[in-house]
């Protein structure tokens, strides 16, 4: 497995002090913490920042649940992109006997996966891929398309990490654009600009640039460098432990591919674009205490009314 | 694998009707559904009136993802009782070759769990289970207890059903007593007959029952048999389609078996005893929709002043 890229003594220092401040609680898993009303009161707060910024879309909200269909998942080309990410729900399916069975190993910690199958669920693993397939079902898309708004969505990563900003299951501030390619381009750029400014307001100092997914394997290197020429991914990015600075947002331009793949077709005839913009919420939440210190009391006055107007 | 009881034909015409007005987005999964915003914010809305009715307790408020470490469902005797309902994650851990194969069978939706291996991480299969671990860790509980809120935790049951009450994953509304055995039994008193004011405030005819949990297979009669016999279980029951009442909370009293299971002590010596408690939203929120009608506009001005204060 690639691993993911080990923590900074600058992340590690950063983790031990938000376990210390009980803002993060560990669960001894890497990457996957309970959170304190302070923590989950500034990562509300952004949220609804950003909501009350998306206001002039006139989308449409919806939300789902951080389970999808495997049959999306096996459609969607993720596996091919990044199977290491990528995690499928398993389950008991076996009688009293192997119940017992099962029961002993785990009791002792000892392998007991070879009494799990899998199911017909996986975890969502970007929060626009629910939307795609519910789009379809409705019917040809009409003209000047469709804004979609699916909030705060938990996504998971199967990559653990000594950093705190790098989670297993996080939560993507979610946006999608599905239309024409020229509407689609251009909600994408506001919205790109939109993103620099949101995040100055509340103090912190965003750059923009284009960006790669984490494709698996060698043959994942053509992927990327493909997105990069095309420029189809663009990432917001902003200091928190680093040293090197860390994306907060993220603008992903498919073009024709989630249409075709899910059959999603225009009233006018042809294939829409889509376009895909997520915030990560904790990790804005981490940038904010990284820059303005761990007592939420003690911040600028400027970004608390910012942040609870 | 026993099934999910099958959806009657007034959950399943509840269920066309709730597709229909897009309160719920199909998937293709039973029990996985998207949500609207009207959805939403009428399950929002009884989260926060149970906060506000919970604002006395002076509890903790804590948040945990939807993902546990693997170790404490093993520690915890759930695969005992409830080897089918519980989920793991596996992924893929293998070669650019194997995830050349895995998505070869993926794209074609034939069997590729044969190059996914179990993960560190199972789903949370009860939103007090994160709770106890994170306790213990802190140390002796000090004199008068804890009561922890857990906020809206989402959990997964692997049930699929045409009952559109039975989800796969849904939010519970979740508090947690660890204290003397006194204690925690007063408390889950006080909240049994606050769950049923709460309840009829927002126009539902609830009632309170002892109640067993859904063991697995034969053995599990015994253990259903014990728990009644103690009264270790309580359920507060409305009417949705039916025809037989529907679990909308439940109250569960575990005497010290979670204090022994992670370690928690008190600091004047000896074990705690827990209890926890849960309300089960998308439940209440379908009973709030079958009973008022699908148009929030229309219900009763009380109902919605209680709700939408």
């Amino acid at each position: 497995m690639p691993e993911a890229p080990a923590a900074t003594p600058e992340q590690s220092a950063f983790l031990v002090s938000l376990l210390e401040q009980g803002l993060l609680i560990g669960t001894g898993e890497p990457g996957v913490y309970g959170r304190s009303a302070a923590f989950e009161s500034i990562r509300q707060a952004f949220d609804a920042f950003v909501t009350r910024e998306a206001a002039g879309d006139r989308s449409e909200q919806v939300r789902f649940p951080p389970v999808l269909p495997r049959r999306h998942l096996e459609s969607s080309g993720y596996l091919k992109s990044f199977p290491h990410l990528a995690g499928s729900i398993f389950s008991f399916d076996g009688t009293e006997q192997q119940a017992a069975q099962q029961e002993d190993l785990a009791s002792r910690h000892e392998d007991w996966s070879g009494y799990q199958s899998m199911t017909d669920l996986v975890l969502v693993p970007a929060a626009c891929y629910p939307v795609y397939p519910a789009i379809a079902a409705r019917g040809p898309v009409q003209p000047g398309g469709l804004t979609i708004d699916a909030g705060a969505s938990l996504v998971f990563r199967h990559e653990p990490s000594g950093d705190p900003a790098r989670l297993q299951m996080f939560h993507q501030r979610e946006m999608v654009r599905i239309g024409e390619p020229e509407q689609v381009v251009a909600w994408r750029d506001t919205w790109r600009t939109r993103a620099l400014e949101l995040l100055e307001r509340v103090g912190l100092e965003p750059d923009s640039e284009v960006a790669t997914d984490p494709f698996f394997g060698r043959s994942g290197r053509m992927l990327a460098a493909n997105q990069r020429a095309q420029e189809l991914k663009f990432e917001v990015q902003i200091q928190i432990a680093g040293p090197a600075p860390t994306a907060v947002a993220s603008f992903n331009y498919h073009q024709d591919h989630f249409a075709r793949t899910f059959d999603i077709v225009l009233a006018s005839g042809g294939v829409p674009h889509t376009a895909c913009l997520g915030f990560g919420l904790e990790r804005v939440t981490l940038g904010l205490l990284h820059r303005h210190g761990l007592e939420i009391g003690a911040w600028d006055a400027t970004v608390r009314r910012h942040l609870w107007p």
